[in-house]
């Protein structure tokens, strides 16, 4: 009988609805490559729900294709992007980034983010130092909300981070591969408006919170850039969709009547339902994560345990006796999956 | 009321078989990024259908990602890829290809096709050229089948091309996107397992011939290179699903029972009537094609007529008087919309 | 005993007063990377020369590495650059364009040279192709003065392409590998200054006309670029030199008292000799080339009577019998060689 | 009057034989591109002064551009370069590396030097992340000899990394823009057929030891290498000097009777002097270099006095109260300068 899964808030198909609205839609006739009216729906739909009737959105169907994207655009050739060290960019994207010439300039994070003040100390450092001209210039700071290990930036910080971005003449980009936990987590203070005001360009993932794949790049203020060639750049990296009406099509339901929010609600109640499984049980957690991502440190002992039921990826291992693990809840995370879980860990 | 639209072959969405599996296997869990047991059975699948138990197989979203993750894996910096000047690499893929730091070389098509002989020619006019070392070396050639225009190679041009490829120590890739309907074609004299034959890698597409997006990447030999870090390589050019299963499931379906010839057969069957309906009303064609993309040549009269019910695309101006237009089927054109524009044909 | 060649215009070393120059120098201390006051001497030396107080000077060692920085500073990644189907770029550079991600976009030239006509048919073509979005979209134009078979554009031909390019945003750029022997050439309507105020950027090569090496980047107009990051940019494409001076000290001695033009014209004086022995011995010339590149047509006996003594390169096979070659004449080419070549030509 | 410039190895001109050798051989006329005789001859001395006959020479103009080309061409592109995090190639090539399209892994050195051990946990750590399918796989160790920091590896920990590179299937490159400083350092326990023979690829560096400019890269076994499209990856690269014999004539003198070793000792003595100077001052060194860079922490007042008649490079703020700076000799640097500099340290 095989494993309960918490390895991925992706090991899932789609939210029914999206499945539905598919096969209501497939007979239709539609030009290609988003030039339908199911796109067009879905980015009103979103502009709406940032309340911008200035920006732009662009779908694309995952995250390092869209990471790639925005950042090649939006650099030139000597600039870089600086994130915290363990940002996806940085480690899991397989070089993508420098696929397109530009460096990843990291900084060691803080619980996954990237602290103000190391930020502030790093570019002062980089410029006084006399021979900054032959060193890659930073031209963008990459944040994640939620970062990848399911912490957040206060509205605070984001707001410090864009005020530095704007003295040193940097773009600010908030990867949003996991928006939706981040934002209906408690212990987010931001709005999806607070995350369009604050930097120049975010996405809003959808792989990660319901959708079959997808990902809408939004440029709040379109006006500031010169977006025109951004669809044939898309085309460029592999990511332009020929039945673009897909990425409308999920888009629309996910944003028509809050099904995204819910969707990520869903996935955080049952997140933190095995925090606290955890928690009661005494085990330690690596970071005190308040969305779908947590992060138990088992003994070999417990993790053996564990493993005969569960799935789960293993972290980062601590020491000889312990490491960390990450269990990762979905949308369609079932309270008989939790409980059962909740159980095995009672009994470690 | 809407125009009935020949425009593409992905103007509309997916075989039902294929939405109903999705439906089917939603709430199964399964790891990311293709390591499932859906993908595993279509990679055998197809491994069967060319009968080829040392091939490897991957899935891809698109073509321009297909073609682009192919060519850089298998060049080196200084090495370029030969095509006819109507290649998709050539004209229509925002320069994806130079994107990776490789020269498309192109040589004048001969009806969409590259022909053996021009290929000859220029590679021994490169080499015979004192410069040579300056210039881009050629280190693959590409074709496709069927071709931008709808032609189709002989398995004997092929061949040829293929024996000209190894005295010149180049790669042969053959692009698929509508390798159904060349396949099924009445003048075709090739089987898939020939395709697999004169090739170093091909790909059979599924974005035009009924999925809902995907391209099936085959090593028919994977002995002949490394491919180890192949997926690494889709990884970083932006093209790994997480929802890798996504594309499993799809061609799972396509070709557990041949429902992948059998949407490029219906697609063909209306093209041909549609090439019959203008024959029999005098109307010229671009091109004498045998596959599910039809060229006829229209008066500004006749097209107006016909825009106003129908859309399709403007290929390619010819003089003041005449254009040449696209009409393209799918395997869900139906019956009444050929019956409508035979008799709008016929009026015309 | 050697051969007397006509190979190249780089087949000899330095004209003998930058030698001097380099001697005279060679103990200075300087700071690196052309932060030094020979440098910015031969700056102020060509600012004067083309009489634009608000132009920037760079200077790089090599042609490729010149164009290949310049394309690449100027482009966004979806532009690519037009030139002529013979342009240097476009043939001998290995690739170096495409290798930043850029394609180059030929257009059939005539006996070398773009013609304005033909870049505006090309334009107005691709912007009414309904698929140019799925393009390479055209962000520069290039050409050569001289270019690569000797020939001239007029003043009125450069003046034409530049309106074609502000109504299409594209950048001029002009290739200067052998501006002086353009420039001075009798057949020539040009002034540098008429250079620099026709184009966007433009190179002066040294290293065909008496350097060691060096050419001269220089952006007319300064203040339309954000050039902070250029001298970023040529360390990036490995074209800084450690010791930048040697470069400054080069173009001094070229331009501070004439000797770049001086060298040209000897160059030229030797060509339009040699041009006259071949002509007077009724031998067809390719080109009607009035700079120091000559293109003979030879049958294969003359060819070998004439490669007996001489050393030149093949430039173009014609038929079965005949064959274009090119003799190159440099700053040091002697009376003598060009007499030796003249008795061997009345013989033929 | 002008300070006494201790900033660089490179800020003078060339050892007068290199000068005198190109006026002597300027009138010669040669093909271009490094197709002459004293290149030829160059590449022989070369090959002997490692006894490899079987090795390959290619001689560049600049160290950016050597690293670049020889990792462009050893790389496939899901492969990075690990590196000592002070490396060159890390740090002052302004993302030459990455822009080829690969990532510099860093590996925090210890006094500039990557550790056989830390580099040996690197990729253990890496091969158990169940995840590196998805991260930039290593594929060469970088390192230099002499270190930037003046430092010098141990043959035997250069063995050490050559077998873990061979564990690993990586490529062992080494920079050798200081090679001569490091061999003939008393430090030193290696040769230059001891480097030879411990790696894949190194260069011998021109620039920083009495050329005007170049370096020669030597791929000791050159069998083991397609290296047939070299030359093509130098000119796409930019690194085609069109004069190539001025590359050879200069890697001709330094290596005819051993002036490459000559010059490397003159400045290594100069700079232990200055080492002496400062150590007998009880001023503190930052780094134990017995190479041609001398680091001593200076307090501001120390600096600001020593700046008065000397210039020098600031390298490091340590605190608020001293940094650390850099005195570079060179193979010009004089007793004069040095004795200059004795005194005033006397009087700190």
């Amino acid at each position: 009988m095989p494993k309960i899964k918490f390895e991925t808030d992706y090991q899932e198909g789609a939210h029914p609805r999206i499945l539905e609205r598919l096969i209501q839609t497939n007979n239709e006739q539609t030009s290609g490559y988003g030039d339908d009216i199911h796109t067009k729906r879905a980015q009103e739909l979103i502009k709406n729900a940032i309340h911008k009737p200035d920006s732009e959105v662009f779908f694309m169907t995952g995250g390092t294709q869209t990471n790639t994207t925005v950042i090649k655009f939006l650099l030139s050739p000597v600039e870089g992007v600086i994130c915290a060290s363990s940002g996806h960019i940085n480690v899991h994207e397989s070089g993508a980034i420098e696929s397109t010439g530009h460096k990843v300039l990291s900084i060691e994070g803080r619980n996954g983010l990237l602290d103000p003040e190391d930020l502030k100390h790093y570019l002062e450092a980089f410029y006084a130092d006399p021979t900054y001209a032959h060193m890659v210039q930073p031209g963008m700071v990459y944040v994640s909300y939620s970062s990848e290990l399911g912490t957040l930036y206060t509205k605070d910080s984001l707001e410090r981070i864009k005020s530095i971005c704007e003295k040193y003449n940097m773009k600010l980009f908030i990867d949003g591969a996991r928006l939706g936990a981040g934002l209906v987590s408690e212990a987010s203070d931001m709005t999806i408006e607070d995350i369009a005001n604050v930097c120049d360009v975010f996405y809003i993932g959808g792989t990660k919170n319901g959708a079959l794949f997808g990902e809408a790049v939004v440029f709040p203020d379109a006006n500031r850039f010169n977006l025109r060639n951004f669809r044939t750049l898309i085309k460029q990296q592999g990511g332009l969709l020929a039945k673009g009406r897909m990425l409308g099509i999920q888009f629309e339901v996910l944003f028509e009547d809050g099904l995204y929010f819910e969707n990520a609600r869903h996935s955080n109640v049952q997140a933190m339902k095995i925090k606290s499984a955890f928690t009661e049980a005494d085990i330690p957690m690596l970071i005190d994560s308040y969305t779908n991502q947590q992060f138990p440190i088992l003994t070999h002992e417990q993790n053996e345990a564990l493993s005969e039921k569960f799935s789960y990826e293993l972290w980062q291992p601590l020491n000889d006796e312990r490491a960390a693990y990450r269990f990762c809840t979905s949308w369609l995370t079932t309270d008989e999956a939790v409980e059962e879980l909740t159980r095995a860990v009672k009994i470690l």
